[in-house]
């Protein structure tokens, strides 16, 4: 990332969701030039959907003054493999079994491609313009909907054998037979208790055990969201301070587990969930500081992302577009 | 490790217990050409110690035809920092504070020299050498008086941000009040449950519990060894049997979190509990099968080190030498 000065200087990302693909045309400080937006359902087939994305992407890549200025494209996407630059049977998109969509945008618009998750992207974003910039190791966490994570191992993303690797949303943090059912099947995966509908089920399990006075008691138990929670919180409620202080102290715990894996420089968490700042990070932070191994101590920042959220994903597609 | 044909032919290995110091000189296959031991304690500092194992290896170096045939030197040890070179504050060792091991070797022997611990040693020794060959991806896991290990992505030692990474043995596994006290001052770490001695403690909670007949209660229960729970299992006694079952399953699970976090290729299992063989292994098999996240399923092996034991560690150390 030193001097691009003899090379082409910028990339494109695309963060392709069940619902929308967001593309930007991104220089090397991470400054979103050009951007566009198409639906990411209700195509033909694949091709169609790439197809219409070039004929978007033409006015974005112009203003940058054409192809030959983008040395490459990044694509975070769901069930996205490193390794084939496919899409695998991917649950929220239309396009069933391995999609070639590396293949297909690079015929298509001449340069390399390169595909991953969006949790892996995230890390990438982080490292090339984020909180991780000049960090060889780290460990992402993207609390949303789901739990996610992108590690970083000496300065490359961990893919493992298969390009699936890092799903620490899916490690099993409780083996209780109160473990929660998770929509992978199984029970107590971190997922299930950190994500942002984590915390509605928190919020809903301690309305119930506690006789406390909260505002969220106002609000349909079936329709609280994380949100509600933060708004709560933000208001001083003692009950909805209580929901982050669980949900923070399993993230901590489970953290303290990950750093004797990978003994990372830093966390760092990304999503929805981390706009509850301390509420959140403080809980966090005292969870991993009682647990982690006394090797570790005192090593790793509890960092959350410098990313502008509404960017951050398409940022994080593009860095793949460096490499 | 093609072809060494123009390159020096052999390396030094260093495998350093708390009681004696193993020196092997080995070559690119694995043979141990010469070997030499010294006791590690009784010397007057570092120094005498490193000028008395110079002079032990002279005969062994000779074998092969003296030092300029021979590459590097790799020392594996407790508590010793790759990155740094140095033995780091090891209760195991009469050295207190950080040992320049490396520096000390390499200055004597005028041939670079690297350290790590054991269990990263023992990945090393598997790659290079052993069960791992060709491998890119694997996690390494030593069941001994403690349990190590040494975790492999995309070819390389993870080593972390501190030399530190991948100690396994003490992710938490049980956060129950029930859960074991570690010597590590934690409670729950996987080693209390899945090293030797976690196996005789459990083989002391199953007596304790069960009214099975057994073997096993003709020995003061402070006594029994996990070498005990093999020689009963072996005459088909059924409590032996659960014992390695609940070790194994312990690991099993373990080892489905752990998937989450690398996606290897393969776990190899290494250390005197792997004696055990079937008794041990389908348990952590079967557990690791209904345990492990669907996108991982059938993908990882399960494999016994097939180093010989008593090389292994000597092996392990010299793979380093090849850096």
């Amino acid at each position: 990332m030193e001097c691009k000065c003899m090379e082409k200087p910028y990339v494109i990302g695309l963060d392709m969701g069940g619902t929308n693909s967001v593309f930007g045309v991104v220089d090397a400080r991470g400054t979103i030039k050009a951007q566009t937006v198409i639906k990411t359902r209700g195509y033909k087939n694949v091709e169609e959907y790439v197809a219409t994305a070039i004929e978007a992407l033409q006015p974005a890549i112009e203003v940058v003054g054409g192809i030959e200025n983008i040395k490459g494209m990044g694509i975070g996407a769901p069930n996205a493999n490193y390794y084939t630059g496919t899409i695998d049977n991917a649950a929220n998109l239309e396009w069933k079994g391995i999609v070639p969509i590396a293949k297909l945008f690079s015929e298509a618009l001449g340069i390399p491609v390169r595909v991953t998750n969006d949790a892996n992207a995230a890390a990438m974003g982080e490292m090339t313009y984020g909180a991780a910039r000049g960090m060889k190791n780290f460990i992402m966490i993207t609390l949303g909907t789901g739990v996610g994570s992108g590690i970083v191992c000496d300065g490359r993303v961990v893919y493992g054998s298969d390009g699936f690797a890092g799903e620490l949303g899916h490690v099993i943090v409780d083996r209780s037979p109160e473990a929660r059912q998770c929509g992978c099947g199984r029970k107590g995966c971190l997922e299930t208790y950190t994500s942002a509908t984590g915390v509605a089920r928190t919020a809903r399990l301690i309305l119930a055990n506690s006789t406390l006075e909260s505002k969220l008691r106002d609000i349909n138990p079936d329709d609280i969201t994380s949100y509600d929670v933060f708004v709560a919180a933000e208001a001083g409620d003692k009950l909805a301070l209580e929901i982050f202080e669980e949900t923070g102290r399993r993230l901590g715990e489970a953290c303290a587990d990950f750093a004797a894996f990978s003994s990372p420089e830093a966390f760092i968490f990304f999503g929805g969930l981390t706009k509850a700042g301390d509420y959140l990070m403080n809980p966090i932070r005292k969870a991993y500081d009682e647990n982690v191994l006394f090797v570790y101590k005192d090593k790793a920042k509890l960092l959350v992302s410098t990313l502008n959220g509404s960017e951050a994903a398409v940022l994080g597609a593009s860095a793949l577009g460096w490499e």
